[in-house]
């Protein structure tokens, strides 16, 4: 009944995957911090708000955690810190029992807009550039794959 | 001079290795909670010192710190949290410049022992269940691809 281990293409693949993110994610979280003072988290926030899912650059506390995998508190405080800096308002909504919302600010608009294009251009120069594009294509239905597993068992 | 935004393709799988990651990490991290009493940083450090880079079960702050991509005062906080648990000690070495080391104790050992093969089912389940392996194969050879664009560019 024993699970079997990794097989080695298989501790390659997965050890390449948790080092990538790790060595990926700082990256850009340095690059964002110092291009415009933005972090990883900061940017992760700012990208749901303006994304085609939030109406009116808009979300509810609950549905940025949902998206972002974060735990409560962590959004509550990202979101604090943020609307520290202007970067977004926290609204909240008497008659609504579904709890809050974020609001993205035009400061916050503009801070993502500043921000993407060097972000992008990190992307793909660390990414994508050394990507082959049917990797890519590989690549995107793998992670919708392993995304339905998890929705399957959550 | 200005970088093309992301094309379709490449928004689907960034999309997607930025969701799969955050989602898998949480549900490791809640996995290996609610089983071992661990965070997944614990279980990152853990893997490291009883990796076959890590002689003699022991590795220096710095290293652990590259290999992880982690900043020096995180590696700092989590040792502290560790060693505060029994799972690992410090040692300084007044006469080594290159800072102190970090040593698994027997009870390090036992955790991650203990906690191992439910973590190697559950990626299992989630991720390997769910991709053939010509596409872990590409995998592999994708995040090897990305970790020499870093290397060169760090």
């Amino acid at each position: 009944m024993s699970t079997p281990w990794l097989g080695p293409d298989e501790q390659r693949a997965w050890r390449g995957w948790v080092e990538v993110h790790a060595r990926l994610n700082a990256r850009i979280h340095r690059q964002l911090q110092e291009a415009s003072g933005l972090s990883l988290a900061d940017y992760a926030i700012l990208v749901e708000l303006t994304s085609e899912r939030a109406s009116d650059a808009s979300a509810r506390m609950f549905e940025l955690g949902e998206r972002l995998a974060w735990e409560k508190s962590r959004v509550s405080k990202q979101v604090t810190r943020m609307e520290a800096r202007g970067l977004v308002v926290r609204r909240h909504c008497p008659d609504d029992r579904r709890g809050s919302y974020v609001d993205l600010t035009d400061a916050g608009r503009a801070a993502i807009e500043a921000a993407a294009p060097a972000h992008v251009k990190l992307v793909r120069e660390m990414f994508f550039d050394v990507v082959p594009h049917e990797d890519v294509l590989r690549l995107a239905d793998l992670t919708t794959a392993v995304l339905a597993r998890l929705d399957a068992t959550d």
